[in-house]
């Protein structure tokens, strides 16, 4: 079976986090609207009867799974991305919606007013928001994943095998460092098993073909993980 | 068995959408730091192996489960607060997102620049924020949660009978009447089928009975839904 996925053709995003669990996973897939066009994904978006609130989004049999979160839960149980222990399967969910959290207010950062008005027009109210962000925002995020990688004694984290989270923690650090290279050079000596992780990932088969292939698009300034050199510091 | 919820306690913030659907549900709970205070909540939350990020989360078996939304998604598996077929599971969690992606949006009105500054200093980044957030999200938001209880042709969002995320549509409705007393007057006609089910989770028993107990906090100025006047609007 093929799945269908829909994302904006045009950035990494939040689809990323999707795309590369499915990669690392060798499941197949169609990146809809990359083939399609964002007319058709706006079209197919508003023809489910239970709609989904923004894309990503996979369909499935007539239906739409939506939110990061969510689809990788789906593709977890699916397809053994995850162990399917209680324990293990909430506490992975946790640490993806830790990430959506923390993914979300990398986007408040260039957008603190909101969505609807550019960049350019909020770069005052950026810079403020930028500086918390770095300064409390980040280290008490990646903190707080490399205390949950730690919690592990394998190298992933949880057992000794990847699993979707894993994936979801090597593009937050790919977003970020795209973003805020300066501070992450900072930081990155104080979370040694999140990188060795985010290395890790980088290496399995699907995503190192992935990452040479030209499905792969590169970070850029309409994404979620903008660089605006002016919102970098140490 | 009576669980251990840990959350802040004195404000209703995240917590309450897990407060409202415990007490729909008639489930047993202790809201633990309203018995042994912030300190007691602190120490708690460090002690896990698997640590939250932050509060909310249900003490269980030593393990923590934390975010609303994966709390919510255990508690409606385990007491059937919500249909157990596979399509109508993720669907309820993706609504579920969503409510925290707009959660996570109002506590930004009033905190554009970030949580680690005050209300005060970033009273005219909020104004703006505020106004966006009026003009543009809440009608987006709002109208995709009534298009997603229009999917269902019974009274509540699923089926015939009440779900863990009808009581989250709830609390939101509450929180944002609250926050935006006048914006919602205009609103509210536009989206009745949001309101009836809010009445109709109101009238619930359970939910009557909190309601009416000094186990509701009432919504301040320290929560996520803060009525600030400056910051409503028709």
């Amino acid at each position: 079976m093929t799945y269908r996925l829909w994302y904006w053709p045009s950035i990494q995003g939040r689809g990323e986090f999707v795309r590369v669990s499915l990669e690392a996973g060798g499941i197949d897939y169609v990146d809809c609207a990359r083939e399609e066009g964002v007319d058709a994904l706006v079209e197919n978006m508003e023809a489910y009867k239970r709609p989904p609130y923004a894309p990503p989004y996979l369909e499935l049999d007539g239906m739409a799974i939506a939110h990061v979160a969510n689809i990788l839960l789906y593709l977890g149980e699916r397809h053994a991305l995850a162990p399917s222990n209680m324990a293990d399967r909430y506490w992975l969910h946790q640490i993806e919606l830790t990430i959506a959290d923390m993914v979300a207010e990398a986007h408040n950062v260039h957008h603190p007013v909101g969505g609807g008005a550019y960049y350019e027009d909020q770069k005052d109210e950026a810079a403020r928001a930028a500086q918390q962000f770095r300064e409390e925002r980040m280290p008490k995020f990646l903190g707080h994943f490399e205390a949950a990688a730690k919690a592990n004694e394998g190298d992933w984290l949880i057992d000794h095998r990847w699993c979707y989270t894993d994936c979801s923690l090597f593009q937050l650090v790919e977003g970020l460092r795209y973003m805020f290279p300066k501070r992450m050079k900072t930081i990155e000596p104080d979370i040694p098993k999140l990188i060795a992780i985010h290395d890790a990932v980088a290496d399995l088969p699907g995503v190192k073909s992935y990452l040479n292939s030209d499905r792969r698009l590169p970070f850029n300034e309409d994404g979620i993980f903008r660089h605006y050199p002016e919102l970098d510091g140490q």
